[in-house]
């Protein structure tokens, strides 16, 4: 894979990101890099756009590059996968689980990465689609997780699972978590599911505070339909988030469907990656 | 303590609940106790109202005796707690925490009732007063908890826990619920929180979902001055619920006081009430 | 898969299964069925033995029937997963995650096991070899889990674990269980691990009371190669549990090495069968 | 409280420690106090022994000065609490929850100990006495808390919990734990426990892995008495530890009976000592 031309996806909306972009671009270009700015980036930062409007994004550019921290990857995630342009990111605060490049060693892993010196992993992603009248009023892709929570309400939300059509459970709870090893470290982790490694075929099911105390995370295949059907009541409104982002407001008559997506999303491993080291030092394991 | 007067309070604007009013009713009436309706009772159950206008609320009746379920019995005990009347609950569905006299047992429980076969436990109640500039601008009192949580929206919510003045944490996760012991078995019980006996003169501070896995429940005196600092944000706003009701929407230049109330609710216990006989219920245990 | 001989596997050296033993020999005799007596069953109860010495199993059975609970399954499974034979438990006692057949429903389950009425499930198996000086000292195979943890003492252990000859984490913890996801459900559970569907290909690292309380349970591939090292401390002496049986005592001095094991045991699934049904009986989900 | 002889109690027969040791013991006489060696302390350290043989301890010393870690603590806890010696600990290692004087700073704090800028922490202890056919056949006190566990198998432990002669709940799990408030993080967290403010009077019941999800940690008062009658079955033994030491074999014919202690620990607070700091830090709260 030859890398001469590089999208650079800045912090969505944020200015303050320009000296870093600036950088990154110059040291890019001094080694041959054609640069085109993404769609995320605020419009008060400068240089040549990418004109999605008129070209496939993969005719544009080799690879994404993300200025920014986890929430961005997951922004420019969702516009970069129906391409299958792959990502990598620079990580401007604290180490990230999604971005790979620290701000501080930004020549040595531009070389990497020209020099061929890394791996590509395909994430899975997941697939929401909000079915009424089993027609489709909604469809969303994220990279870490659907949640379908409780809104604006002090009150638990009731629902049903199923997974290939067969009953699970009954729930009464905050809400549920649907989570792809991806994002098994992101909320899923606080709700008390387990740590999944990236790469594997499965989704989590976690419930978020859940009243009968035996409910507990399920690991499943990531062939299996996962079904969801929040029950109507009069003070309950839920809330479907993909990737934290809310998306759709339930009113109780909707199924949702979770499968896996058609496309994988490719990350870009500059090497060497360990991904225990990144647990190690995001979750303070002596 | 003569019982000669019994308010009853009936499951909040639901008239379904009066076949087993009138049965109740009835059943004290042929006990020779005078019957009025509490406030909370729909209004079109039939008979002689409570008038809290003119009487204050001691001085009509001797005992409030809840219809419901725990809910109807957290509803009456904040407007029965200011008055020092002690409630005691008629159980309509699954046996509840609160509740004492199941809806199929209603003679035995009325003789002893009448009998003075009772005890009475004072419940600790929780103040919670929403500062700004220093000056209270909501104050609330709570049977069970008070919790401060991400309102309708996808995002972590960040605050300063202080207790007597002193830092304690800063938090990022869902939100966080100070529980009463009464409410150490609702909703802080689902978040991880413990079990704590009934009539102890502690608090549970419990975070829910935390970003940091460390963040654990937190037993103190209530005695203590407890002190949460939500944090302004721009996409974040969080809810202040009492009891499961939303109570104030915090704009984050807020601090929210956590005290014990003055008052304790007076709840009164039919011979014999064994506290773990419902827990080994309600929890399942073998 | 035509059905003519079985070997009764009666629960562990318990005599007091004669009665169940007879009636489902009669019943399958009844039926045209060879029965031979399989090892683990009491000396006590009379029949024809299997002749392990002078044939291999699968040569004398074609279905290995345990009767008695999911503690004689394991040791069965053991005995039968080298050979190939399938196994089908009769359940004595209360509903197991790995006895299919109710005792109060014996005709039914056995004329629908004789028409062919059912599907087999792989599940996996974990190989567990302890190296000294990278010589195996021991080798067991276990349908649950692996379990290192600290011995008769009141101390930690400690330990360190390698995935892929990769360094996860050192842990200091009461032990930690790896579990298959049929062990998933078993003290994994207990542990705080979640439920993984049956025929993942998955393996589940749970940390048994571990002092530092971000280490969580882990989801990897049972492609992977499980490395733990516990350490030598004076005071502290490690065991090794496989399915709950203990096999070995640490010193501190060797590596255990966990991998899936060559064979997958065939678990005959009575039709209809279904996994959830099973998981919210036995955790009393609402 | 006028401080002239300290007690020094070095790590429990570690040699190493005598450099701390000697240093320590000059500053003290260098500030004119008489300096006596503690029993703990390895008989390879020189220096003028304690003789409790012929004097109360708490006619020989002041305060008992422990020189080691939390580990010492304990140890040194068990011996200073029926003399009424308050102690104070000089941190060698990480930081701990009872030592409050870094070896960094051992003369500002020195000072601050004999301006008499300290207070006095009186922690509870608890009394455990092993009960066979209703007659003492041990009793012991600790610190932090009595574990019943099982031991040298890998089997669950079966016990039932009674509270002040009422029946709580019957129990199948790895063990459990009754902690102090000083208890409450240690060993009590790793096992899901809350984080019980030192002083609270409260005691602290966590089961150890239980098989009932539901099992959760219970906060009591310290004035209740709690019974916990293990189980005997033919494999499984039970073990009693107090803080960490293992103090008696349990048939399963014994009942354990644990009460707050007569007595309680004096353990000084060199100014300004703030217990949510040494959490915050201990448990890595950001």
């Amino acid at each position: 894979m030859k890398i001469s031309k590089i999208g650079l996806f800045g912090k969505f909306r944020d200015s303050s990101v320009a000296p870093v972009m600036d950088r990154v671009r110059a040291l890019l270009e001094a080694r041959g890099v054609r640069v085109l700015l993404g769609s995320t980036t605020s419009a008060e930062i400068d240089g040549e756009r990418i004109d999605e409007q008129h070209h496939p994004l993969d005719q544009l550019i080799d690879v994404a590059m993300v200025v920014g921290g986890d929430g961005t990857m997951l922004n420019a995630a969702r516009i970069l996968c129906t391409h299958g342009v792959p990502m990598v990111g620079v990580n401007l605060g604290r180490l990230g689980f999604l971005t790979d490049i620290p701000q501080g060693d930004l020549e040595t892993n531009l070389d990497a990465l020209l020099d061929g010196r890394f791996s590509v992993e395909n994430r899975t992603l997941l697939k929401t689609t909000v079915l009424k009248d089993d027609v489709s009023i909604y469809e969303g892709v994220s990279l870490n997780d659907a949640v379908i929570a409780k809104g604006n309400t002090g009150r638990l939300i009731e629902f049903e699972t199923r997974i290939d059509g067969r009953f699970v459970s009954h729930t009464r709870s905050d809400g549920i978590i649907i989570a792809t090893p991806t994002g098994s470290t992101a909320y899923s982790l606080s709700s008390g599911g387990p740590i999944v490694y990236p790469t594997l075929s499965v989704l989590s099911i976690a419930p978020i505070c859940p009243h009968t105390l035996s409910n507990r995370p399920i690991i499943i295949s990531d062939d299996a339909v996962v079904d969801i059907c929040a029950f109507r009541t009069p003070e309950t409104r839920a809330i479907l988030s993909l990737d934290g982002l809310i998306v759709h407001q339930l009113s109780g008559e909707e199924t949702l469907r979770l499968t896996r997506a058609d496309r994988k999303l490719s990350m870009i491993r500059i090497d060497p990656h360990d991904h225990f080291e990144v647990l190690r030092t995001k979750l303070g394991w002596g």
